[in-house]
């Protein structure tokens, strides 16, 4: 079976960037400065069903994703999670957190999403850290 | 500076086994099969803090480590995440979920815990799991 995004992933997310392993998705909470990233391997469900190289791969687009949230946000702290206990397609959450924000000192999940009025500019310098033209 | 353990992380868990780049803990709470990886390496917080080369080493043994309680457990999920809001030391949480645990389909933190009565057999078998003697 050939990969196709989770449903739910697609409805709570936009589209930032396509790396070689994985899409990166900016979930639609302008609470939190909060990237997912899906390998593009069909059938996955926790990390250690993908293969060594990929899992490597994927850590290596992970850090990535951390590497542009510093940038654009210069966040207190990263959290990195592949948790999936609703979602069963295997991706991982990559969120800027500050000490001031809503969920602090707590993990985000949960919490009521409050959608972006405007996410394109925020997009947009995602995807220019994350190496996208 | 030199890796010493964080006093919380020191007083919240039990010692498993030590891996050729982690101490692996276990969490005391006997709600949820929840192991806590932590490179040795001092002041480092972020994955990202940590060279490419022991990112990827510290995948392999969290992916060691979900292996152990897949084998130990079978469980329904794996949870496994780096957030290190409240403990500043850099540590990897893999827990073993299932649909019927106290915290399903949330993530496990926050919750009360609930210590073990008797620690030491779960200890010797995911020990043995991880490859420890």
């Amino acid at each position: 079976m050939s990969f196709s995004l989770h449903p739910k992933l697609q409805k709570d997310t936009f589209g930032v960037t396509e790396l070689p392993l994985c899409t990166v998705l900016l979930m639609n909470n302008s609470s939190f400065p909060w990237l997912i990233l899906v390998p593009r391997v069909a059938d996955k469900r926790e990390l250690i069903d993908l293969s060594p190289d990929d899992r490597h791969r994927l850590l290596d687009e992970v850090s990535l994703a951390c590497e542009a949230l510093k940038t654009v946000y210069t966040p207190d702290k990263l959290n990195v999670a592949a948790l999936g206990n609703q979602v069963q397609q295997l991706h991982v959450h990559v969120i800027a957190r500050f000490t001031g924000d809503a969920a602090w000192p707590n993990p985000v999940w949960g919490l009521p999403s409050k959608p972006y009025e405007e996410s394109a500019p925020v997009i947009e310098r995602l995807k220019r850290a994350l190496g996208g033209r």
